[in-house]
């Protein structure tokens, strides 16, 4: 397809927004993505990001796919304050310990002093442990089953956008139940929710299991996570539940009437997702040529470019906004009818933005009643009779989100590996090759000499009990552990 | 209908959410339905509530009617930071005046004293001017036209779920444009979106027109407001819509190269509507058996109440999901078959809640392969046959709909009367009448007498330069004006 230079100005008819080697300069790639493509921005307090509309886009597409399944799994969304009483966040022992140097404090509201200072809520817990224990009166009132969307605030010195900042979005699940199985049952559906939403509509390949006990969340009984490889080899924990058990009902009085007419305390859970994993989508299926979307999340999943040149001109336009009616609304679709740049421009700018199909029509393709349709990835440009183009682009997506699929568990795949001794472990780490799979015995003595020796932390375990021996000290094995270094 | 009582215990037997009466104890009639309907709760920091799942679930939906209008009209989400540095509220001087005393200040972080201590964002002109400045260089990147979800702070000691509270739920739209016009356009656009929403999804009647110099938001050009009237005779201002003219732009500059070359301010707007709609739908609609919920914003549009007695109680129940299935998913529904209360129990209940209809079915109904349909306001019990209820239920709801909006219209009607000197508007003021119209000469010494004689305040102006003279020097009248006491 030859490009038609139709611009006003020497500046426009070239594209300049390259960015680095993904390859070669992978933390700058993703600062040059996100800006470039402009999903998010930096904003004058340290930490702090502003996530622009076709990022915030994004973000509500899998707040879609991921508020559906909640509510399919009989959750509800409420909304609790963004301020904690600095006397709620102690009551749990090991939460304030960990939380207490993250917050930031409101200490002067309305013109004075506050005689408490009020956390601005790093997570929600305690405030919602108080709301149950006055909400919760008898077993039928159980389980309560609550999701809010909300921004949280940890106080952070780097800003890495979406990965690591001070303020950021999320979605967080606090259930509570009679039962300790029915609690535990609660964090492992959500577990599975999670993965489901990651390899569905993220096309993201994720390990999933339970985090060895320093990697818990504070105060709970067993926190169980997803993680997602990167191409740099570091792992992103990309979604956490857990089973709190009966800590944070034992600290904020979550009693129930039971059946049985005695009293028992309610045994909860919470589980969330942030923004964070649209970091990982960006990092796990971006290329050189920018971002690449799936397309269950992308804010455009087919643009049209028509190719407006000589006398054909109207007539090419209007066949560009047929096909475009003709794929509303099943497809999100943009017809991207300037005039001021070239159709090449146009080809580089939105594949930086990560649509996953182009749908390209000129005088030649009106003549012969087609359309070309070229993919963000895997494959090549398809022609397309203009009849029954919505049949032939709902195909040439569902290609792309199995290209995505594939290549994503391709990569988890083959960056597994297998270690049997500290020496293998550190290699293997040394050599960026993402997850290292190796048997523990169980001991926080091993357990530091791995993180120690390698750098990197245990991921998750996969199994529990298996055959074979510690990779430190060749005990008997209790765990198989995957270790990986991480975001 | 006879109820049969197979509560397992005396208490659970009657029905105890008795609220006092709406037009004997408005104030605390308003907070026990809003307690006993479960839609909010109150939370150990003074000005804070909880929104329960119910409550929360109306303003779902309210988002969604606002959201859709949004997108319809060409603006996208986006999501600015919490954090407004000091600096920049004090960039813009009427602003700062008015924003500053209600401020939560953050002056701790991270286990350190902070060296500009940060504003818990009161609204978000400041943040997004700064930004609209880095991210609008040219003509072509005009319009902006972004809106944002979030929370704010205001420093407030009273509290009143929804209607007064130090944190609320709303959303602010920020938009950039080339010219006045178009900037002026906008405001009025979105103050017809405001009208419409709240009159086609709430079945709210209100009075829409341009705020007074006195009562405009701080940096604005024009403000213009949607404004309820109150059972009370109160006017409750329900969304506003601000002309910020340069002001903004001048401050944050906010500045683009024009296609003739020379560099320009932008002209800005903003406009908000927030948690507080909602307290105006509990006060227009509710009486004295509880909530009246529009069945847009319904979460529960008709509940199905099955009489489960005697041997006819399988094929009751499987009847009763047999209409469950044929309304979903047009129509939200619910099936409560719980068998610990009584049917009239439940009839109570749901009347609280403020379902628009309740679907009864028993075995007598069965026999005649029928259901009773129960409008929760203005109107007979129906009968409805089995067959084709899909079709009598949304004929139902469509009723209630009607019936809700022809109250409310005629109930504002009704409470707009005029009055030609200052005597007149303080009687009818104190009269509780509603909204007074009157002629204004334009001077603050009048608006000021008016105001301090009444107890009043200036609403709306709905018209200018209109025939007559000042209800107060009797000089020529400049403007009709609204009077209303106001929440």
């Amino acid at each position: 397809m030859t490009e038609v230079s139709i611009s006003e100005s020497p500046e426009e008819s070239g594209f300049v927004k390259e960015i680095p080697s993904k390859s070669q300069h992978f933390a700058e790639w993703y600062t040059a993505v996100i800006l470039k493509a402009e999903l998010a921005d930096y904003y004058p307090v340290r930490g702090c990001t502003v996530i622009r509309p076709y990022g915030y886009t994004i973000w509500e597409l899998m707040q879609q796919g991921l508020d559906r399944r909640f509510k399919e799994t009989g959750h509800t969304n409420a909304y609790f304050p963004l301020f904690i009483p600095q006397s709620f966040l102690r009551r749990e022992a090991e939460h304030v310990e960990k939380f207490a140097p993250e917050v930031a404090w409101v200490t002067r509201g309305g013109g004075e002093e506050l005689s408490e200072p009020l956390a601005v809520r790093p997570t929600s817990e305690t405030a919602i442990g108080h709301m149950y224990a006055r909400w919760i009166r008898s077993y039928r009132d159980l389980p309560v089953l609550i999701n809010q969307w909300c921004n949280v605030v940890r106080w952070e010195k780097a800003t890495r956008p979406f990965l690591r900042t001070m303020e950021f979005l999320w979605q967080e699940g606090h259930t509570a139940h009679r039962t300790a199985d029915e609690a535990e049952s609660e964090a492992r559906l959500m577990l599975d929710v999670y993965r489901d939403f990651a390899e569905t509509d993220l096309c993201m390949a994720v390990l999933s299991g339970r985090k060895p006990e320093s990697e818990k969340f504070p105060g709970a009984l067993h926190t169980y996570a997803i993680e997602a490889l990167m191409p740099d080899g570091q792992a992103l924990q990309a979604g956490t539940s857990h089973n709190l058990g009966q800590n944070f009902a034992r600290a904020f009085n979550i009693k129930f009437l039971d059946s049985d007419n005695t009293e028992k305390l309610a045994w909860t859970t919470s589980w969330g997702v942030s923004w964070r994993m649209l970091g990982g989508l960006i990092m796990v299926h971006g290329d050189d040529r920018g971002l690449v979307l799936p397309p269950h999340v992308a804010p455009v999943q087919a643009v049209i470019v028509p190719i407006l040149t000589g006398k054909a001109r109207e007539e090419v336009l209007s066949a560009a906004r047929g096909i475009s009616a003709s794929l509303t609304p099943q497809v999100r679709t943009r017809l991207d009818d300037r005039t001021e740049v070239t159709p090449g421009w146009k080809f580089n700018d939105w594949e930086m933005r990560g649509v996953p199909l182009r749908i390209e029509v000129g005088p030649r393709d009106l003549a012969q009643r087609q359309a070309i349709l070229v993919p963000r990835v895997g494959g090549e440009k398809r022609i397309a009779p203009l009849e029954g183009i919505a049949e032939a682009v709902s195909a040439a997506l569902a290609d792309i989100k199995q290209t995505l699929s594939r290549q994503s568990n391709a990569f988890l795949d083959s960056h597994i590996v297998s270690a049997a001794t500290l020496d293998e472990v550190v290699a293997a780490i040394a050599a960026h090759r993402g997850f290292v799979r190796l048997q523990w015995c169980g001991e926080d003595a091993c357990e530091l000499t791995l993180r120690r020796e390698s750098g990197a932390s245990p991921r998750l375990i996969s199994e529990d009990a298996p055959a074979g021996a510690c990779a430190v000290c060749g005990n008997r094995s209790r765990h198989v552990v995957y270790y990986a270094r991480a975001y």
